[in-house]
């Protein structure tokens, strides 16, 4: 489903037979300006969506700060003009587009500046069914990186493989057999010994999940080089400072909670 | 869109040409059985659209707790059973709406007690666009009511409204002779001026929003028995502690963080 | 379903792999004008879908009588101009939504005529599936006003409702508490006597069903000023025009055959 | 969009986010039997659009009465029994299916029945957008046959193709060379003279279109065995008799108005 | 499927989640011109097709040879110019399209070329699922004409159609009791026998399968003037050119290896 | 579009308002058994294909021969039972499918067999819009591996891509940065010397274009173990064996042949 889609299954969930209010209330040629407003200090994320949104309304929408932008409380982040309809009846959508993502934005740049440069910071595909594009697009915006987008770009071999499957040795022939040479090989592993097996039958990376700070540094340590290195499980803005601070470092650290954990910022519309 | 078609996209989001990893590792006859366990105290919701995603994966799913139940960390919330593929390629998702959907019932619960039978507590048009049917029926499962469900089943005359429209008593009616006989009136209301001109303009509910303890009260009181009371604008759970404790009671208090400040809860998926 | 989205299907439906005809006998880049006339005395309905239907074609409809005008025989109510086989192709798609929604709005202008403004008169939810959105907007330029548009928008707990859940009262208990407040809740009563019942249980509005006119009458002097009072069943111009002059006056009349009593009126079109 | 295509969305028309009003009032696991009615002297059609409806509701759907079937006044055309709600829920658009579809279907009858097989009664293009194969159904179970289906299926060339297009010779010899083998050419003709023209150029049918009675007896007299003969414009039951009893026949007559002046028949749902 | 459907569908099907190549080494606002050129001699045939994949991705297209028109190896057959993205993401899907139908197209013109006019050469439906559209144009290009677009358009009853009905006589009545009166009726027949009985019983067009020169001219023979005469069944470009030297004349030739023999024609695209 | 959404699309094209042939011969419960045999040697590959095109019709269908199994002229390579229409209007498409795909597989099988193990034989993206997971399915079914399936799930800069963005050490730069960590790199070259380029730049793959054999011996010896190496351009089956006997030994070779110089073998449905 592209965004031209998105936005018009949301907007028909949103007004359905009609938006009985506005078409009661504001003649059909009546015609505004307004603007959108951070009611809070937040990065920007979803002006494409927004912008869709009012596209779809007829309603011009200017945007003031890309997505990335870090903007303070009362800055006006986008224009829109034309049909008062319009305006109303998309204000809600587009709001909810933008302080959705904004605040995964927000929450993920958070976690950028505490790794401060020392690994990459990633998402996962722990993300809102059918905004996976937007949400993965907010993260880059927060300044993190993303893993593969979904189940056909990338081989992940995780623990419910691992069990179901055997060996991680069975498992990463497999996967090398019947992946095509474009796509790398990931897997999960839970202690050192079953990362160095990982290495061994060839994968391109190892997810190291749910160490401690200690099972970690052993872990990298040991791997550095070999292969790429990917930490996860309970990655915090507090944890990623600690890290960095201890000098461990994997090559990137993958946050489901960049996405999951995130809440809304507050933005308004507001006519002129 | 209708649950199914919602969860055939969002497969088709995380799918696409296929699970290369899952279809390397796993033999296409393979069956297993496992089960969806709470990692953390929680309150279900969700639970048929996890149904919907293991059906179309062509998985048993047996519900252990319903929607609405509270289980602690540790609970087995459903079990599934069936082709192994299926069982893996359909976590991610079913995790997904069971993990965003309980966050916002174990949310609305919390701020449901502090209601305390007080005043209804319900949601807003703050939602993820096209998972609004989910989400409200988390609300409910957390315990909460629902406001309108879209533009189309209710008239909310906003202040952006009122500011494009005029006088409260035009909106209003307009209002009334456009919408059919079935649909109520409500007014939002910055000051108990406007709530009483609302009133007088034949409101049929009023909605007071962003006022202190202490406006609150006041309106309430001189309004309550004459139109229906909804209160608004940062509604928190402490906030609705303190409302109570006060003995301000309007016969709703609407609260779109309900939804937008929920986080995901911590489930997972195991293999026997 | 939007009404591009029924046009394009419509479209489809007629022309499917082409018209064999026009693309044989007139050349792809002939252009012509031409116009739509009425051929008998009509009131004008369904000019959006017959602009809708051109658009697709990519052939300008101007439109000379907006939905809603009575026009007399003769009249032209809209001119064509474009691309030959644009016009021709979309000929029939074209009146045939005029001619059928120019019917039902000239059908439900008699009747307005008939009420003579002493009560509403309203339509019913027996409407051809998926033309509901284009039939309500006829009755509207007939004069006419719109009961609730579906099963969403408004509670009306009818005969069988009543027979499967045992009480008025329970029936209106339940559903007050299931829907959301800005919905009303109407029932339907054959005797006076459910009548009251259902306002003793806090119905908004009751619908007096199949009753004679001692009988409604009988009923609205009991019911007035209580509840909002709508009356159905075998209405007639003749009988809503008996129901005026004898002074029987519920607040609404609901006639189904405002629409599915309405023949096509003729209309064609004609190249100059 | 085939049956079952049009029926969701019918259905989705109607019930949107949900049926408010037996959601409240009935018990998910409550069951109900009822049955069809007929409330007028009727033939029956739309059965499979009534099956398709009941179907989607998961509810068992039994005819009494095929399509064809002429019943009398308080006839059982069809039994329902399952789950209550959905029997409410999809009662009304299995009725609208049927009361339009019996009514094209009745009032088809008659036309026949005038005819009494002087020649062949048939339908036209001019149907209700997306319920052409419903009602070009019903036309059949009320003994007419069908035209073509569309624009794709035949080839037509009427007045204003000959307008656009020169001579009737062009159009036929153009057609002749644009449409495959497999179908046939039939031109509209006003005159006997643009009839003979026709015939000249090759077509199979002529469509004399408008005439009054002596000029369609002069023209079928001159036609009779050198081609297809159809007759069309105001032809209602009363012409039909008329041309049955001078004598007068064509091969076929096509009316419009078995479609577009049939007006929906009475049936209702009822419980047990 | 219309072929802007189609378009879409494709570029899904091939870009999916977004270009990773293409977004990584190109800037958003880099622009190019380039053409697309013939490797090798051929008839062009899916420039509508090449041109709706440009115009989804933004990108201008002239087209300098329409279809049907024989080019050079070294012809430059259309010019693209617009944002560089869009050109090189698009470039695939339009040499997709361009290649196979320039095949066919290339392909038909040496079958149309052997029979030089003594009979036509037609298609048949053993095409690709979802390109029948294009591909009967593409044999239209190549100087061939088209049978019946499906099963809809005309009446083509077969040998598994005759074993499970029984007689010729009985599936022909029957077909033209069922078919309206502008489709025509085909009946397959392996012997001369079996022709001769199609034709008693009224059919239109026989279609002498699988016979060999000497069997074919003698039906021919038998046949010509009484009915139109089709021949099929391993018909080749040498075969097209003896039945053409030896006098065998039937009306119409259907290959399906027009289509379905048809190799890719080399075409590429080249920047500027 | 999965395949059950691509079986129905491709039967509306095909059938679209009816059958016209089959709904006038045969029996609407007329029940029929048939086989489809093979009228050539081949290789099977499309039985999901045509199983779901006779699942569509509530056809059953008993797969004889699964695909990629080589099979000999008059082998019966699938049974069908059930309905008679059923079979008779779904026997095209499903032919159709099964004789294109198999010539695909067919087709591949040579090039294998001319490989004889020195190389991987592999596809490319010029596959039929919207057939390409059968197509690629096809492509294994005869032996040979696919390339990355669209252009989301790995990296191929191509001369196109070089020529707008500059140099290869950029382009590769470029790619890294942006892709994620699972999608490999592979860039094309033209000459050993780009071929050099891209390895020290750091790409994972390169593809050797359009080499005479003396320079593809010289780049491969030079590449080999630095860089995954595929060779492309004009290979058939001629030129795989020569350079198999000639010991070139790229790690793949990639042919857009397997599929678009494949034709259709021959299949046919029989009833018993």
């Amino acid at each position: 489903m592209d965004l031209e889609a998105l936005v018009r299954a949301a907007l028909d969930e949103d007004i359905g037979g009609g938006d009985v209010t506005t078409e009661a209330c504001i003649a059909a040629d009546a015609t505004s300006t307004g603007f959108l407003i951070a009611k809070q200090d937040l990065v920007v994320a979803g002006q494409a969506a927004a912008a869709a949104v009012f596209a779809e309304m007829g309603v011009q929408y200017a945007v003031e700060h890309d997505d990335g932008a870090e903007v303070s409380r009362g800055t006006i982040v986008a224009r829109v003009s034309g049909n008062t309809r319009g305006i109303l009846t998309g204000e809600r959508l587009a709001l909810n587009f933008l302080m959705r993502l904004s605040g995964i934005a927000t929450n993920t740049r958070e976690h950028v500046q505490a790794a401060d440069g020392a690994f990459s910071v990633i998402d996962t595909r722990k993300t809102t069914p059918l905004h996976r594009t937007l949400e993965k697009a907010a993260v880059r915006a927060g300044g993190g990186k993303n893993h593969r987008f979904a189940l056909y770009d990338g081989v992940l071999i995780k623990d419910n493989h691992l069990q179901a499957c055997g060996s991680v040795k069975d498992a990463v022939s497999r996967a090398r057999a019947a992946a095509h040479h474009l796509l790398a090989i990931e897997v999960e592993a839970e202690t050192l010994e079953q990362a160095l097996q990982a290495v061994d039958a060839g994968a391109d990376c190892v997810l190291l999940d749910n160490m401690d700070d200690e099972r970690l540094r052993e872990s990298v340590d040991a791997l550095k080089g070999r292969v790429r290195i990917e930490a996860s499980g309970n990655m915090t803005v507090e944890r990623l400072t600690q890290l960095r601070e201890k000098g461990i470092r994997p090559d990137q650290v993958s946050i489901g909670g960049l996405i999951h954990q995130a809440r809304w910022v507050d933005l308004s519309l507001e006519l002129d």
